[in-house]
């Protein structure tokens, strides 16, 4: 079964965008005139889900964002709540606890994130600082774990949560590393904005990437959040093939030590913390069985 | 759409039984001689995932898993890793980040740790034990968090993993607050034994669900692993039912103050514990917005 390759197809559950497929309720399973395939239609129903964080939705609710008719959405809800895959609870469906349960035999996600764990915690009591294990899946980063300080930069991150590669630390890491057709293709696209730091053009970012690669951490200044710097460093697999990023983000404005006038350039608290980060990947890159 | 009842229906793609149901290759999308549903064919192939943690698998291995044909397994593992459910890593399959994306927004899993997990940092670093957070499906306890203590006791515990309610003191908390139905298939059914301490009797465990409720805490001796305590106290949600159990788990033989001969029956560590995990799970179910 070696030979058997995945062909891309469109992406037509994936995409987040409501499609207007609607068909003539009571027509049972197999509707003639949806075009989906049954794998899509499920998809699209757990898709519903997927856009808000904690949602309930009635079925109405699913039916309009998966672009399924009601007939169609009451019986694949009614499955996938037999599953497990959704809970019902005062009308009302939300992501059940089996998804998590399926997340947790995920090798990139739960599992990296469960050896990454104690380091990570540590990292975190000695910096006090917001600190981010994250993955690439596709042109984007997802956070695998988010330790929040409470009293730390106010920064939008959550587990799952997507952000693009060229705008975060843990993400310019990832992309350092990624093989050359991601680069080019994050490179050729349009690079999103978020604040007036962000990079934006493909010549600093290309130029970014390369000083990430060589010194192996990445800083990055208010380019999501201002007032924020990430500083993060890529984790190693047992194969040596980068597979993950830990990232910690601080007050730009940082701490001075006392007795000194003014931070240097990057800040006191920041230029303190990038040997932490570099040893916690280092760290769990052990722990994930790479020799260095 | 209030009125729409979901029916149970034959568990049949999550009994994690194999089934050998097995069409003619080449038959195409809707093969006459398999009986499931299409949406039990999709969560037949995740279940074949569920079963072993970290699990890469090929092709082979998930049709005979999840009992498809290789040419319905072929089509719906594309579809699958597609939309990112599945990864395709050197010929083999494993659950992908979207997964954990979709875990995220689980109200009772990932949501519910976001807000505990500082809490339960806390509590790690204050007793340097195992640390857990468990909500109930079903009849059993699912790990929603577990931070480990590296020289602590070794236990079994993985974020994502089930035990059954009446072995473990997450799982005694969760018990004695759920409904009469729940709490009479459990004592009426088999209860499995997994020491020489497991209670495995109803009228035993009748009388320690009834001391859980009273004292708002668990304390289970070795009932998993041996020389194991388990110290567990109820989490609740804004609406002031049970939502999760927190709980630490300690070496039975425990730690004497010094000066002390012999420690009192159940050890002077978890004595000292048991305010601080009741302490945690209040502080939980405050920021869950419960009024107590």
């Amino acid at each position: 079964m070696g030979s058997v390759h995945v062909q891309p197809k469109e992406r037509s559950a994936s995409n987040g965008k409501r499609r207007d497929v609607h068909v003539a309720a009571g027509a049972g399973p197999r509707e003639s005139g949806d075009k989906q395939t049954a794998c899509a239609r499920v998809l699209a129903v757990l898709s519903a889900f997927a856009a808000t964080s904690g949602a309930s939705l009635s079925l109405t609710d699913i039916s309009r964002r998966a672009g399924l008719s009601l007939t169609t959405t009451h019986r694949l809800v009614g499955e996938l709540t037999e599953w497990g895959a959704l809970e019902r609870h005062d009308r009302q469906y939300r992501i059940g606890i089996r998804v998590l349960e399926l997340a947790a035999s995920s090798t990139r996600g739960l599992e990296l994130r469960e050896i990454a764990m104690p380091y990570l915690m540590d990292l975190h009591a000695a910096t006090k600082e917001n600190v981010h294990l994250a993955v690439r899946a596709g042109l984007e980063i997802v956070y695998v774990e988010r330790l929040h300080a409470p009293g730390g930069v106010e920064i939008l991150s959550r587990i799952g949560g997507r952000w693009p590669l060229h705008a975060t630390g843990t993400g310019l890491v990832l992309l350092a590393h990624a093989g050359y057709d991601v680069q080019e293709q994050v490179l050729s696209g349009p690079l999103q904005r978020f604040t007036s730091k962000t990079i934006c053009d493909s010549r600093t970012l290309r130029q970014a990437l390369a000083e990430v690669k060589r010194t192996r951490v990445a800083v990055t200044d208010g380019q999501i959040t201002p007032g924020a710097v990430a500083i993060a460093s890529p984790v190693h697999g047992a194969d040596g093939e980068v597979v993950s990023a830990v990232g910690v983000v601080v007050p730009s404005n940082g701490f001075a030590p006392r007795g000194t006038e003014r931070p240097p350039a990057g800040g006191w608290k920041q230029q303190t913390i990038v040997p932490a980060v570099v040893t916690t990947a280092r760290r769990i890159s052990r722990a994930l069985g790479a020799r260095h």
